[in-house]
């Protein structure tokens, strides 16, 4: 489905694998044709404007968001929240601030409500195995779930523009409030790579027969394992940046693990068998849950009061509920009227029905369009 | 290379997918001409029969294991340490006791130092989609490593003979002490499951967001819970039948995130650098350790003294330090000599110089033979 993008220009800070690839999917779609760029490492910028990720190469951020219609900071996760903060500073009014990191809640601390109605926070789920602009590719987020984290302060036509713009370069834009997103990668991403990492460590450390464990484990230990001790400064930044939610669920596993310990002291067989039938279910029950995709574009209108808040509620309702908005246009409310009009496609029947009802029970008028 | 079965009567305590494979492996290589199955389940026996898996088919174990050179239990791993009781108690003096549990020590636990004079542990590291004798292979333990975990008080003639039958089935056997091997399995296996079941219980409470976790999941999410909460009545068996090991291991795991936690908490960068740089390190030494592999075999020869437990000392010293002996032929001490003779194959100029280095170090005299 054609989505519009920005249109205008669009500065990216940092053109590294994501930075590098958003330029080049922009410009292969045809989505911008104005692509700053501005990045502090050395070479990066020829790099990026010999393979065509970016138009201009910027010495400075005020010179790259000049005018531009959104920024995208794509700089280390560590990074992020000061330099949405300086981007804020001198970017125009008009201008939509987003970033491609990895944890969301620490960057919205770092901002005023002023602030944040210029800015939504992004995080496409999409990476390579080559990092910098030399891993760049137009197709990085072809599919990719790209969350998007607006909060009440988002200003809604700023909100309908990144998601245009994402939308553009083919990933699957879903909005979700910024703790939720952390959690989620908490749980799926940061978590994890704690778990291998120790227990890495726990087989290099049995030595001599730590060696025995790459050899004679069954496949849990090399998938579980695939991951250890990659990257480990950056990994050490993604950990502190999102740092209240890994700690939330590392003390949720770790007290799992100590129940555990004390149904083995006690020889509880049916505590254990309970256990792991939970997480038999539990896994049946998120794998029922994976979309069965397809069916017709069904487009759905929603009356809109006049107020901060609303589009972004609406699509993290949406996004919290696993319904994806394919497209998304505002039609802000005429100066006579108290309501704008709101335009959302999704895809089926089903998820339109859920839609509609998810909607009103959020106390807004929506109704099937043309 | 040729291996020497057991060539007498094998009796096989279970036919399901080990003891049936096991079956077909001897039959196919023609390593047992008679193979006998003892299995409580209905219609197990007439199944192995039919498969060609057992060539008899018993009521009883008395009358599967009366004559027979090898019995193998192959139960469920809570059941083994008690028929392997049982079977001691009724076979003959000259039969040999192994088993193909996945828990090591919990074995011996159950058994007098007289009964163990004619037990040695096995575990074949085995497995495949289908339970049951309807999965069984012939070429189930081909390549895969086959653990033995002889004591001091296993007559080497007897661990000869397992050694025999492993290598025979194809698979690699390889001499540990048993609680070496418990904690390995703790490491490799059973902590993962038990990881993998906590973070797919954590995703599925994290509802409905946790629907996200399938989704939006990097590869570690999914890689960490493919095995989550397979066959609960199993794996609480198994946890059950390794406590020990799997608590050391759990406490082990369960510390460290503890200390990842409280990295996080004082906001220390350079400790999680540290944490998952060790990780790094720690998994490329592992990987650097994999044997390279190939060579011409050589047979060392040692002169081993007319005592117990010689054999059993050697065979897990070379298998602590990962050195495979292909074959083993033991040549009793003559009724006029202190020494016996003991020929060892193992693969490599390397391994057979590092072989004799520890052989000697172990206070053995050793020599490359002819």
């Amino acid at each position: 489905m054609a989505t519009a993008g920005p249109g205008g220009p669009v500065a990216l800070v940092g053109v590294g694998l994501i930075g590098g690839s958003l330029g080049l999917a922009l410009r292969a779609r045809g989505v911008a044709s104005d692509v700053r760029g501005v990045d502090p490492a050395p070479g990066a910028l020829d790099a990026a404007l010999r393979c065509g990720a970016i138009t201009t190469g910027c010495d400075d951020i005020p010179t790259a968001v000049s005018g531009a219609d959104v920024v995208v900071v794509c700089a280390p996760v560590g990074a992020i929240p000061g330099l949405v903060h300086d981007v804020l500073a001198v970017a125009d009014e008009g201008t939509v601030v987003t970033d491609a990191g990895s944890a969301k809640s620490a960057v919205l601390q770092a901002l005023t409500p002023a602030e944040r109605e210029r800015f939504c926070g992004g995080h496409p789920v999409a990476g390579g195995e080559q990092s910098g602009v030399q891993g760049a590719r137009a197709d990085l987020f072809e599919g990719a779930i790209w969350f998007l984290t607006p909060t009440a302060e988002t200003r809604p036509a700023l909100l309908e523009r990144v998601h245009g713009m994402v939308a553009a370069t083919g990933a699957v834009p879903v909005a979700v409030a910024a703790d939720v997103h952390d959690h989620l990668m908490a749980l799926v991403s940061h978590l994890p790579h704690v778990l291998a990492s120790a227990l890495m460590r726990q087989a290099a450390s049995t030595a001599p027969q730590g060696r025995e464990a790459l050899r004679s484990a069954g496949p849990s230990f090399r998938d579980l394992t695939r991951v250890a001790g990659a990257n480990p400064r950056l990994w050490a930044d993604i950990l502190l940046s999102n740092r209240d939610a890994v700690l939330a669920e590392t003390r949720r596993h770790r007290t799992q693990l100590a129940d555990v310990e004390a149904a083995l002291e006690r020889g509880d067989r049916e505590w254990l068998e309970a256990f792991f039938a939970t997480a038999a279910t539990g896994r049946q029950r998120l794998l029922d849950q994976e979309d069965t995709g397809g069916g017709e574009v069904v487009r759905i209108v929603v009356a809109v009061p006049n107020r901060p808040g609303v589009l972004s509620e609406i699509a993290t309702a949406l996004g919290h509920a696993h319904i994806n908005i394919e497209d998304l246009h505002l039609s802000p409310a005429r100066a006579d009227e108290p309501f704008g009009s709101l335009a959302l496609d999704v895809v089926g029947e089903d998820a339109a029905a859920r839609a509609l009802a998810l909607i009103s029970a959020n106390g807004f008028g929506a109704a099937v369009g043309e």
